[in-house]
């Protein structure tokens, strides 16, 4: 074990913050979750992560680096958070700089959707791919793009904005008054209030609060016809998104985490059928679209490995 | 001039194969055309095409490498044509390892549109820059795609197909049985249909033969209403690809090139504005929309271009 070096991996939530020690791939340790709610100002809550870093390091001495996934777009070369729509008094916060000053550790902070794409990508579903996108489908639509080996993060390093990426030149418009964002589409309550309207047409009330991806994904297993037909509706919106990822970059493997990707083979089946039938041959033959192998720990494992990849260290292990 | 090394560069089109000789970015000699449609096999026209770069070896021994520029799927790794639509005869041939044979210079094929992002990228209105995005706009909407530095060409190195890439989940019905291609609206016969039909409805009859991109452009500079609208209308669509490419790739300049983009001011000033509209701030206050520094010329030189650089050579000059 002393060889082989231990980082500290946070996945920075709306909700909270969830802080785990990683070691060969493994969560091995944890620290109490923080409630980001209970917080108005940046400052304060670094220092309570930075306690919670402290707790830990006291069991596991070893720690190299320190990796958080952030809800957000961030700076990757600096570690300046601009802004968090969800969380209050985040605007322009030096995350990285603050955090290595209260540690004393290298500290790398990255988008949450990248961490999640780099856990897959090299410990996961796409290890050993070159060319991958990886997506969370939950609330929101986050992505991740591995192409030519790297992740491509782009001129600001806020690329891979799947969610944001429009499937209908004319359709709704969205939080950047772009047209179309695939993530009004599919989102966790867009999904939910298409069931409660097809519901309602097909003569079956249902509550909004009644059709969670989980229960529509139960019910369409059991046959119910209108929440097969969500589930083909959400389907075809997302085959659009990606077979937009796959003219635009070839991938090898599509990786598809979150919430709603727990619909399973109730989404993936006519989600593979949609897309392939509308990608050229060189597109689809090699493509492989598969579930995500990191569900909830895959902020931290992506930040953690991550941040020791920065810091020096070799990770494929 | 004996120090930097010469390349050949061919731009072979459905019409005709066009072959030059680069030296320091420019073209300074070429062949006569070879006419595509005379040749109902791959062999011949490519012995066709090995006589004209022995013509121009007899004036430049000093030829270091070729490049090719296809209009189809090609297999940058060994220089396998997959298939060409417009070609008669050219089904999986194995065009860089014949033209070796016949030449015994080193040979790299490319597809056309990431020669033409090549161009760009190495000598033209995207130096310097290490994220963008290329397209060219004709009879059909090519594109190539740098990123990280590198041109990102995927699994199957058929990425950059800005032109599949769709702009509406319920659009026309593609090449490849996908729904919405962009080239499918944005097309110069797509836009000639288009503005007929605008014409027509504005009970000013108009034949599609007289709404070429090159006239639209002319009457919409003197403020024909409904060449006007035509712009807008492709503006629209094509912002709507090229925000997906932004959210995506996060690129540093979009440059744009084609006949389709001589229209100038009257698409590039609406797509300027319905692009940034879209797009959150991240992606757009340092984005450079620009139109292509090369015309015609653009796939010798980028094919040329990346011959030299595969064959060793650096062409920073």
């Amino acid at each position: 074990m002393s060889d082989v070096p231990l980082a500290i991996g946070i996945d920075f939530g709306g909700t909270s913050v969830k802080t785990g020690v990683l070691y060969r791939g493994n969560v091995i340790d944890d620290a109490p979750r923080i409630d980001t709610q209970a917080f108005t100002e940046a400052d304060p809550l670094i220092q309570e992560i930075a306690k919670s870093i402290a707790t830990l390091r006291k069991n596991h001495p070893k720690i190299a680096a320190i990796g958080v996934g952030m809800p957000g777009f961030v700076n990757f070369k600096n570690g300046l958070v601009h802004n968090l729509t969800n969380v209050k008094g985040w605007r322009r916060v030096f995350l990285k700089t603050r955090l290595e000053e209260l540690t004393k550790l290298p500290v790398t902070v990255e988008n949450d959707a990248n961490c999640m794409t780099y856990a897959e990508w090299k410990r996961g579903a796409g290890r050993g791919m070159n060319d991958l996108v990886a997506l969370t489908l939950g609330t929101g639509v986050g992505g991740g793009i591995i192409a030519n080996g790297n992740m491509v993060r782009g001129a600001q390093s806020v690329a891979g904005e799947l969610g944001q990426t429009s499937i209908h030149w004319e359709g709704k418009t969205g939080t950047y008054n772009n047209k179309g964002a695939l993530e009004d589409y599919i989102g966790n309550n867009e999904i939910a209030a298409r069931a409660a309207e097809l519901y309602a047409a097909a003569g079956k009330e249902r509550l909004v609060e009644e059709c969670s991806p989980a229960r529509l994904a139960k019910d369409a297993t059991f046959g119910d016809e209108v929440a097969i037909s969500v589930w083909e509706d959400v389907a075809e919106k997302l085959a659009t998104a990606l077979m937009n990822c796959c003219y635009l970059l070839n991938p090898e493997g599509i990786i598809i985490g979150g919430g709603v990707a727990k619909a399973g083979s109730i989404l993936f089946a006519p989600l593979d059928h949609k897309l392939r039938a509308q990608l050229g041959r060189p597109f689809s033959e090699n493509l492989r679209i598969l579930p995500a192998r990191f569900g909830n720990e895959a902020g931290i494992v992506g930040a953690a490995t991550l941040a020791l990849e920065e810091a020096g260290f070799c990770v494929d292990d």
